[in-house]
């Protein structure tokens, strides 16, 4: 495998620390290495196999002799350098969302529509977080019969909301422990032991942004552009992985408990973890740090025949986020 | 109003807690009182009004004289307990599931089904808190249409397992920001930074005991056994108000926001809170310590036009609790 010339933009974020660390455990084949933020940044250095990286400040021609990118640093930032990456020649790899609902573009999990990976496709989207999870979960159902509707209710984690809001649930969570008042900062609730419906702006139908692009991409992931979905995004005061519960609604009657679980068993990328006897199933703590999205607390739904419930967790910086993209790379200079 | 000698079983508990700040806030005509706990807790003086009050042993001949009982003390508590009670000629208001779903023993909240408290019944047990916080937010839909299916998830707290799993929370959480590795000792699982599936016995549908008693109770409390309920219990790390993102189905079209708003605006005991424009909706921290529920992030359900969504926060050992049992007891003896 030749060797490429990498960027990262964005590469201080939460993410962009993702980039890094799945570049090393994964030994992606790395010629030169360009780490690009956002002049504030520059001078920080960041480690990387053993060698202090100094980073660079992104502007359209830092992208010159770049074979890949990885961008992750908000829609405005990919909206603004993504096209001079691709003038340059770059492959782009995308996490933020500008491009994802791009009707030229395709925008790919590899364990559900890997097959859109293509030699002439030059820019690849990265889904949202929560997307991403509840495909990984839902995916593997569609060879059990015709899914009809969604309904998800989502757990989400402070990463979503970047490192600085990792940073204040932690800071909040101390004060709260010395009897303090925390002040919201980065987030417009407390969130040390609290929740809150995400938090971006609500539309006309009273969906916030989250919900709308868990709906408009997961319809475009699945090839299903009538897919019923309901999804209530809801942060809770938890790190690093988000949690679904998800109920899925076939056209038919459901598939049984055991054949949901041996699908799973052959899932790519999916943990099934669904021990009612031990009363242990998918857990953001385990889910956090590790590349497999848990799945569990299979059973029939008991108000609808059609329908199976389960929950999910999965690592928002990892499958939700940096794993996706690496992945994608990985499968394009295979 | 004449004044009652009243009895409290599990007074050290997190719930036995509130009712004493419940007597003292809303003036609860109380002629004597007694404080009634587990052997262990004999030489405890908890503080009533000014006084400190002794702890003695629950035993059968501890009821002689009272006319009001509170059990909050476990199932198998008031199991042994609340025929002695009753046998002494006091009515008893029971937090535990031990006689819910008695078909002889009514179950009441009082703004949904209060016509069931005559004086002739003498034992109410007081319904799962999770059920009650759900049916503060679905019963005052029944005039808009006839409801058919609720799906729930809930986000539940730590009160919800007792005082010791609100302290095993917080020394949990301050254990994780000290770099320590928590053991869990009152939950089964780490619960600092974490959430998991309700840590109740999972039975032969896959459902654990939490699922089905919000299930048979909320049938059974609004009088429709054949309701159907999706329900998903999560534990999350939050003190003492359990949240749930519901979505109510309809037999026919769903009614309008603005209809269903309204009819939050004139249902005792719950606060509309759905503020998109400043995206502030019910939140556990706001929840906790007050009396009302929260209701607020209505919406139309976009899978299904027969269906609205919404979430609620409600504290549970105020509505969930306590303190509707202290309001079986003022419509008693009002």
């Amino acid at each position: 495998m030749s060797r490429r010339n990498v960027a990262v933009v964005g590469a201080t974020g939460a993410v962009g620390q993702e980039f890094l660390h799945l570049f090393e455990s994964r030994n992606f084949p790395i010629g030169s290495l360009k780490l690009l933020a956002s002049k504030r940044s520059v001078g920080t250095k960041l480690r990387f196999r053993g060698e202090d990286v100094p980073v660079e400040e992104v502007t359209a021609e830092a992208f010159k002799g770049v074979d890949l990118a990885f961008f992750s640093a908000g829609a405005a930032r990919s909206r603004e350098y993504v096209p001079a990456a691709l003038a340059e020649g770059a492959i782009v790899i995308d996490n933020s969302s500008a491009f994802r609902m791009d009707p030229n573009v395709p925008l790919v999990i590899p364990e559900v529509n890997g097959e859109l990976i293509t030699p002439e496709q030059k820019l690849y989207p990265v889904a949202n977080c929560s997307a991403i999870i509840l495909l990984m979960a839902v995916a593997p159902l569609r060879k059990l019969g015709t899914i009809e509707r969604l309904i998800v209710s989502t757990y989400q984690s402070a990463s979503g909301a970047g490192a600085a809001a990792m940073r204040e649930l932690e800071a909040q969570t101390r004060e709260v422990l010395e009897g303090k008042d925390p002040v919201p900062n980065v987030l417009p609730h407390v969130y040390a032991f609290n929740l809150f419906s995400h938090n971006t702006a609500i539309n006309e139908h009273g969906y916030n942004e989250e919900e709308w692009k868990v709906i408009q991409e997961c319809r475009k992931m699945l090839g299903m552009p009538d897919l019923k979905i309901n999804v209530t995004c809801v942060r809770v005061p938890i790190p690093r992985a988000h949690s679904e519960s998800v109920t899925v609604e076939f056209a038919g009657p459901a598939p049984s408990v055991e054949a949901v679980r041996e699908a799973y068993r052959h899932a790519p990328g999916v943990r099934l973890v669904d021990d009612r006897e031990g009363n242990v199933f998918p857990m953001p703590r385990d889910a956090s740090g590790i590349e497999d999205v848990l799945v569990g607390r299979i059973r029939a739904d008991v108000s609808n025949p059609n329908a199976i419930c389960l929950f999910v967790s999965g690592d928002q910086l990892l499958k939700g986020a940096a794993l996706n993209a690496v992945q994608i790379a990985e499968r394009l200079i295979a």
